[in-house]
């Protein structure tokens, strides 16, 4: 199934993208609630509307605003360096285990809304990432059982202001900013995707460039390799939001950098999930003192 | 005003602290709630119950199991590198920018719950630190301003797996066992001590072992300083978390390492705030494949 979260005038739902059309899932089944959490965490809910068939009238995609597909997760994880190419073009040593670090939910924002410039940097770069949404819960998952914990499968622009990433060996602040962090809009449910969303071709576009291109097919940690070394040491909760890394292509490790400028849109987009596209905006001047 | 969250037998509320007695907040006015989210968010609401004096019977505060001052903070933030001798002890160079990494709320616990060793590790490690709420949010907040940002102070033992933080150069993983940070349990306005917490006695004992032994006096950023740097990235928000960094004697820059043993009782204590005290406690078998 193909779900999305989003806004339609002052209402906000959860819907079925059928093509160009979205049903409201939200008005069909006051239970669905007003964001993915409901249907991730009664995954019979989601299987009976599956099967009653799609009630209700639809309306135009591009008639609903996206918004964050969980409003609250518990936590997003996020995989640095799991591709080799741009493990490579970043001058780091192929890993052994995944570098990691965490977003903060600040730091996100929704499809289609603006990602913001910082005043205090010139240099947010993109990165497309394969991000996984994680269904059941559990603690010490083995990799066979791994993929039984997706709930589903979306689209991340992993936005990163490099001078301050690379501020020290921490990428926390880099990883931080307000606003920088896009998803959506659509989430797909496994059973429309290759298991472990393996193969799909990934790319991040700004107007006619193409700046990334790659597959999922060179992730080094695969979905279900990943869930299991991070339930190694954490329990996972559904809702939690796991990004897989990004490919090579970034704007820092090209000549000369290529950094996001205020006014225009960058898209990324994964085979079979859909588009994440925002604009570029300038963050307000600074107000100091409040 | 010295305040604690925790559970009367079945109940939970908000304490006020009144030496070795507690009074039940949230009993005498409901709309406290059952942690200090309500009173961060309405400081009109603290200082209405401060001024109309304390009302009610008191308990013996040994009788309230402590629970997380904040239930679902947006975010925990932590210092890395924040006292010089600490820098040195670990062979790092002297930052000019603080080392910063997150912490889930699966990796934290309560003052008094048991602290988790890992099944996969023995090198759990203690960190005492001070660990600053947010009361009122902001972004691009002035040093000069800071101050008036935070709601309290309390103690916080940021319990580290040292093999697993240095995997990789990300520390992520080894700060983010599940049950391994330690906060509680009592948060002190800033009116009840030094501005910024200035210059209180910091220590770790795990019995009559004096583990570290340190001053507040020696972060080389303060809490106001820590409140305008984070803030140049992040918007922070009503609740939020930020641990200040440990002193010098940690376990593992210790000659042998000295790391945590289950059955031990580590106790982290700052002056004028009190003790955040956790047994340690082997993690069950890995189940396996769940």
């Amino acid at each position: 199934m193909r779900l999305t979260v989003g806004w339609q005038g002052q209402k906000k739902g959860v819907f079925a993208v059928e093509g160009a059309r979205a049903r409201d899932l939200t008005a069909a089944h006051p239970e669905v609630g007003s964001d993915l959490m409901a249907l991730i965490r009664a995954p019979e809910l989601l299987a009976r509307i599956g099967q009653e068939g799609m009630a209700g009238a639809t309306v135009a995609l591009s008639d609903i605003r996206p918004d964050l597909p969980v409003e609250r997760p518990g936590k997003i994880i996020c995989l640095g360096l799991n591709y080799v190419d741009h493990v490579k073009e970043g001058g780091y040593d192929i890993p052994t285990y995944p570098a990691l670090f965490l977003r903060t939910l600040t730091s996100m924002l929704p499809a289609g809304a603006p990602m913001l410039l910082p005043a205090c940097s010139e240099r947010l770069d993109y990165e497309a990432e394969l991000m996984v949404i994680i269904g059941r819960g559990g603690k010490h998952i083995a990799e066979a059982a791994a993929l039984d914990h997706v709930f589903g499968y979306t689209v991340f622009n992993d936005g990163s202001v490099r001078d301050y990433q690379r501020k020290t060996h921490q990428w926390t602040p880099g990883k931080n900013f307000d606003r920088t962090g896009a998803v959506g809009p659509v989430v797909v449910t496994p059973e429309d995707l290759p298991a472990g969303a393996h193969g799909l071709r990934i790319t991040t576009r700004v107007g006619d460039e193409v700046l990334q291109d790659a597959t999922t097919a060179d992730m080094m940690w695969t979905v279900a390799r990943t869930i299991a070394t991070l339930s190694e040491f954490t329990t996972l909760e559904p809702g939690d939001m796991i990004a897989m890394g990004t490919p090579p292509g970034v704007g820092h490790a090209r000549t000369p950098p290529r950094w996001l400028r205020a006014g225009e849109v960058v898209k990324v987009e994964i085979e079979g999930i859909g588009i994440c596209a925002n604009p570029v905006e300038a963050e307000a001047a600074a107000g100091g003192g409040r």
